[in-house]
């Protein structure tokens, strides 16, 4: 169990992602949080993530997704290595590749909730699978295939303008 | 060919998507063109649209590959049943699975440019391939599978708060 969210514990030069970084404040702020076997965050969307009227935007489920699954990868890896999921800072990961299957329309103006749990924790590479569920019902189900994040990128980060 | 792009065709009951809807000011506003064959978009993210600093956030860019999904999927449908595609009100499609693999970090900052085609046209189902490049480079490819707006939507449509 970690005390705050995952996503606090991302190095701070990690920390501007639109979804779920700390220091994008343009950004959605998703906090997901572990439990030492899953993680669970909650969102609100805004009325402009509106897919069809009354309805939520995929582009924002799928987002959703992106960084709940991330953050499911960080905490399953540290907890696979016996690093307390708390310990900062944490190891970040990125998407290779993501899946969403929109299973029923997701009602805007209700508190999603989202779910994910790694099903293969390796040395690089995680898979997390993620459910989005509104009003009880389960809207949305999703993959996340996460990788460590790579030194070619690490290596040439510079700042937000 | 349509003189203007895909999503301006849509219903005007319909224009509400935040990545591509006409009614929707707080948007993205996508804007999708049909070539009689294909779809191509060009998009420049703002800053905010960040995952790590210098690179595009990807659920940005799985948003845009829903939309140009969707557009792609209702040119296509309307150019099989040879109806001009340029004609209003357009099909209506939304997305049921949406796939996207990121094969390189997509920079910030260079206008992103979208491809779609349409492999499979079925009475309600079409399946589309997707390919995002940036700086020259195909930096994520994605598949979407749309479905014709199913009446159980429509019927409850309601306004946007």
């Amino acid at each position: 169990m970690t005390a705050g969210a995952i996503q606090d514990y991302y190095p701070e030069e990690f920390s501007h992602c639109y979804g779920c970084g700390y220091g994008n404040d343009a950004g959605l702020k998703l906090k997901s949080y572990w439990d030492g076997r899953r993680a669970t965050a909650e969102f609100t969307p805004a009325a402009r993530y509106t897919a069809l009227p009354g309805y939520v935007y995929g582009g924002l489920i799928a987002s959703l997704m992106d960084c709940h699954g991330t953050a499911t990868a960080a905490a399953a890896a540290h907890e696979a290595a016996g690093i307390e999921a708390g310990t900062s800072p944490l190891l970040r990961y990125v998407t290779a590749s993501l899946k969403v299957d929109y299973r029923a329309p997701t009602p805007l103006g209700e508190t999603l909730r989202l779910t994910g749990e790694a099903t293969e924790v390796g040395a690089r590479k995680v898979i997390v699978e993620l459910r989005l569920e509104a009003a009880g019902r389960t809207c949305a189900i999703g993959r996340v295939v996460a990788v460590q994040l790579p030194e070619s990128m690490a290596g040439k980060l510079e700042p937000v303008s």
